[in-house]
């Protein structure tokens, strides 16, 4: 006879603490799967009706909050068998017939994920457009751009906002590539070879909402890339936030003063009366670790692996679900943030130091003939030349600028002009009216092609 | 007057030894904003043609091997720039204007993932061939399918190597994405704020073969996203190939004994005369943490950074470069091993032990109305009494059959079938012969559409 | 007036549903605080007792499971204080006198990882002691050893059961030093700059079991170096145990057959009736993954944050929570596994194909004066003459024996013993009774020093 | 015959372009092992030293570089013994008689790390003598210390200084326990089992340097714990400076403008001429991904590795050399960066706002009876009324500050006093004069501990 499991592998192996979450996907792939096997002749119509209908009501326990786990329930699929049983007795034993918990918790996880993936688009569709609507308020409000974390050339807040609406773009794309990785029905596959029965797989598919069916059994019950793809983009879009997040923290400190986040965004100190606390702008930065830490995990655990089911695939869930209870919120509280945030256009305008127009000059030069190499190492000897005269640049006297060039002089000063440096820069993507203007109009339309209509 | 670069940090900061891999693409990309130059007037025809001269000639240094770098030069562009300005003189301090490295460096590393991950896909779909040619040698011999590495289940060699053929047809897909995703033009974006010449970007796109401009200078110069999806797509690639791997080197060990690796393809041990290691194997599969390692090092290092440029970007190059050199002899080790593989017929069909059958004998009795949980349990109980018995479970007595049910007796041993047992599972991706069939004959679609005639 | 903290920030904050397990060292934290705050004479001595005995109070209602948190507590720091105000009035408010969240949760963090990793050496000792038990067991039991996953040379199973206790040894020691680095205690460094009340902090540490007090406030808020330590020993600890459990799998398939596992240590199919599943074997395998995963994420939270104390930090505790969830059940499973194992002995001796003692011939040829990459050779040739002749190399006539060489002939089939072989690698760490009786005393010593005495 | 092995194959497997670095130890261990060999009597006297004669000579060969690799060699251990082979004839074949490259790669690499990780030991104290030497040159220059890089209370810039000291405390005690992990001699073992011959195992670990002998000659060969450890020491250590230069980089900018970076460790723009950008910063900075993506890719690597060699093992040297090779000058630019830095004095006092002085208004008020909370309340609501009345703090009337708080009145603002704020702050670890020297004496003793007195 055989041992009773050792009741410490039992509680290692046990997964229902987690996968209690697939409730609702389990359900609805049972209930296809029985209406498969009515149409293969494997049920009778009216077992097959029982059986949905005692589904039906295990959903509504679900739905209730009373459905109530056993101890003995290992995880969510044996937890709906056991309770399926309890209600139809041994008629629940014919809908595991011709599938394995192998194709079935595939085929829930994908189920899973696909609807997931649209929670979190929709969400980041949100952050885009409260980045687009703060852009569109201040399309045209100078401030410095950086680089390297130096003033380098003016910028306005409109132009740095949408410079983060275009990475959501790609996240957005690969959120729908994770959707359709996942969007292949793996039921059907049995517990690698198949199925015995003449399951019409296709409509199964159909009924369930996936595009494709698996091409090959073994694979299909193996297969985790849907999660590694999901968890890609998750990461991916965790480092965008953080990039932001780590912009918004910078230009709200003290020192740059360009914005002032809502007291509503912020927190107390439990010891410092005085401070408000950018809490949501450090945990969204901080959470792209963990993220990437879920990638590079279920990555690990795939390594080798062979084929087809081995039990080291049931850690693919936890980094799953908290990839996406990590985005859930951090997507809404940086939208939140951002719809909410006090622009100091005064502190931004005076952060332009003339030193930012150096390349307007060369460029200038530039178009007097003068190399761009020669230019602009005439320009760096007048940046030192004021230096050492201790005054700013686009107050040097003509003389000293007629000793960098004889193309410059009294007129030099005027070169440094910031509104007329972000109109000269008018290709597209650039700074100009227009191409800002343009910039603008195309991510409207992309929102508008994801059914978010601005208006204005 | 400003001080000399410290020499220790002039050496933290050359890129050159590694970014000298994108010569090829600097040169071209600089060709290519000669003609944009002279396009928006800011280069005079004669001025064009002389740069373009020029970088053609030194092209043709790089490819006989005679272009000699110098210590001052830091990276690919200002020894590239160097060089022509050897050749040019002032001239060749023209070719700057309006342009940053940043842009530069932007777009000649896009335009080399966009040339390498095709590089990647040839040698994928050479695997893939390999995969198929030997899937349909073979597509009905049969071998032992496992679970949890534990016989399972019967199924075909054919079965087996083409459950290895889809993954790559993700893979593919994903590679695809790379390219996709790195096709996008960078170039006229300058430092971060856009161009200050009238630079047609679009043209510039076309001719340098991208699909589209970038939308915004900020995110122009910041991005580094195709340099991670191309990372992600040689990642989980590379897991893939490890899970090739690693089910090879089980099926070649003694003790499996299903395939004999070719001679070619095994090398000797220093100490013991006999070993034959199967070096390539390992090696493919332990190469993937250093795949998986690049992608998680190149995140990490996005993570905060704020925009636009900043010098941590370029860590971004190698492992890039990495990543390609190791999945480049990687996928055609693997082709020619799998190419020159011995088959064990013998030793795959006898590892087909009867209590792999064991499924179909509970599917005949669900097919006879027991309830599957029911006949699970019967068959499970059948297991143990030809394991008291000491008998195999298919020359187990007929009356000790009829003990387990009254369904089962005489004939109870005929239910272990292979042959049957196979043309069971003929639901898509199924193991019947009329499956595999349809299953191959999609593989061959698919390396069709992708310009791989397969004959036979 | 301050505008309410916006309701999705203060859940993204909330870190009361996982930091409530921290709710021991956080009272102990804060006993020991209010005695030091009347030592300093910032409370009086009544105060302080009311304030512990406050502290014991809400102790005892977590220890009863009657502590009821509130969706206002933030936090257990807060939802402890908040409790205690309910009981104690204003008093409460003294606590937290010259104090901050951020030098008390750095404290109550510290506290529990000393604690937590005291906890796995115990349950690693516990896997050292079973696997020094199967050791003896079967010390000179003999089995092929392997490289490159193929027969190399022989062993015995005591060699390979102690190749893993040595492992274990270093994982210890790891252990040992993330405690110690846990061990310094930051309490009195207030938020950021050290508290301004004149604290004890050594007598504060001595009372709390800290080894030493940390050198400077600012790093004492913002170090997690700690947490790092600990999830960098559980990594590699858990790596080792990847290792094991693959070997292990290994050994219990049907095609090596050196172990079964005890059917108390498999798991059943809800498919296939005859399946024993190493589900404990392969979770501990996969675990791995998900323990390097919240090292790297971890590591990638902590880069470039700048101090002293940021929200990030918050990210460094459901990941040492979780390292340890996923070792305290691993370390007993495999233990439990291990010592249940039922050894294949005669399976084992088989597997010694004769090649495996080529070694030996060839080291007897050098020790008659061939040079041994001769000798290798030499045997090389032998092995290949032997497969020409279809026999096994120990059976190899005499005659061609002398072909390969003079010194070789009738006697040569002599030097293929397996127990001679074994006798012959005497140094330290290698097979021969002597060397393996020492071994097994140096892991016996090992455990002994650790407070474990093994019998026999 | 034995078929040739596979240019590809061949090409994948070879190490020679990485592993020539160990040509040093392979020689040093080889030196070693031909004296043991003899002491073993397995070589003539004469024998053994012609052997080491030989391989002086090849030694002089790579130091002087006139050592010529062949395209046959696959690595440096095949390399050297080729050359051998050149210089000897035969009896080059019988020094590698007992051992294997399994023993032999391992020992060379180990040598490798303990011969390394005193590099980076040294540049690591040569950073912490220029942090020291820093924060005695201002221990006491007052300027604001940052939570959630808001302003949050003074500090002085010695106090900041010290605070990146300690964490180099920590990585020194990590790459000594990776030198310790590494100095366990595996020569001896042979491929697995140990090697044939009477090597006195002990006496070779003496001669080399190392500190103990392996215990199983398995766990010896597959063991590489101690690049493991190395790739951690070396992490965390890259994630310490990651934390450094984001801080320097902050307080570098135009915003903060603390710091003042020497035109020696800034670098121009291609495009922009008066833009000083601080590479060295953001590639210390951007470096830590690469170093904990090594970490990650080699555990992974290791996962489910089965022992003994296998050839994955191989992967284990090229991340071990990227990682010396990345800090190893990063350690030093950043101490070049840091005594060169030239401190805004000025700058840096006027940022400590009177609201970082609100703790001491309230520890003010706690010591007057008042509980903590509600002082913090008290000084929370001063902090608004000010803001109300448009006023700094420090000058709010009289009568504002007593509808405070009767406690509170014309002397209100005397509680603003910078200096009295850090003398307060008395405790172990402070900021108070005493503390700090106190603390600035530690540092000192632990660099005497290590060899380096500092003068003053």
């Amino acid at each position: 006879m055989s041992a009773p499991l050792d009741a410490r592998l039992a509680r290692f192996n046990a997964s229902l603490a987690f996968d209690i979450r697939l409730a609702r996907e389990d359900l609805r792939g049972s209930r296809a799967w029985a209406g498969a096997l009515a149409r293969a002749c494997v049920l009778q119509a009216d077992e097959c009706h029982a059986l949905q209908r005692g589904l039906d009501e295990i959903e509504a326990e679900f739905e209730q909050g009373s459905f109530a786990t056993q101890p003995s329930d290992e995880d969510i699929h044996t937890a709906v068998e056991r309770r399926l049983t309890e209600r139809l007795g041994p008629l629940a034993g014919k809908l595991h017939t011709g599938r394995s918990r192998n194709d079935q918790v595939a085929t829930d996880f994908r189920l899973w994920i696909m609807a997931h993936t649209e929670k979190l688009t929709s969400a980041a569709l949100d952050l885009q457009q409260a980045l687009l609507h703060s852009a569109l308020a201040d399309l045209h409000t100078p401030m410095p751009g950086y680089t390297h974390l130096r003033r380098a050339q003016p910028i306005t807040w409109g132009h740095w906002a949408l410079s983060h609406f275009w990475p959501l773009v790609r996240d957005l794309r690969r959120l729908d590539e994770a959707r359709q990785t996942a969007s292949v029905l793996p039921l059907g596959s049995g517990a690698l070879a198949g199925t015995g029965f003449a399951i019409d797989r296709l409509a199964l598919a159909r009924e369930l909402g996936f595009d494709d069916v698996s091409a090959n059994s073994l694979d299909a019950v193996s297969d985790r890339d849907f999660a590694v793809v999901f968890l890609f983009a998750c990461a991916l879009l965790g480092v965008h936030l953080s990039r932001l997040s780590e912009q918004l923290l910078l230009f709200s400190t003290e020192e740059f003063g360009f914005v002032v986040l809502d007291d509503s965004f912020t927190t107390g100190s439990s010891l410092m009366p005085h401070k408000r606390n950018p809490d949501g702008l450090e945990l969204a930065r901080g959470k792209a670790g963990r993220l990437v830490g879920h990638l590079a995990g279920l990555l690990m655990t795939l390594k080798a692996l062979p084929s087809a089911y081995d039990k080291d695939l049931q850690e693919d869930k936890e980094p799953v679900f908290d990839a996406f209870d990590t985005l859930e919120p951090a997507l809404p509280v940086l939208t939140g943030l951002i719809g909410t945030l006090h622009l100091q256009r005064g502190r931004m305008r005076s952060a332009i130091s003339p030193e930012t127009l150096t390349v307007d000059l060369a460029d200038w030069l530039a178009a007097q003939g003068v190399p761009f190499r020669q230019a602009h190492e005439l320009v760096g000897r007048a940046v030192r030349l004021a230096e050492t005269r201790g005054v700013a640049l686009d107050r040097m006297a003509a003389d000293d600028w007629r000793s960098i060039s004889p193309l410059l002089g009294e007129e030099a000063g005027g070169h440094f002009d910031v509104p007329a440096a972000l109109e000269r820069r008018s290709a597209v993507g650039g700074t100009s009216t227009r191409a800002l203007e343009a910039q603008a109009a195309s991510a409207r339309d992309w929102l508008a092609a994801h059914g978010r209509i601005m208006s204005g």
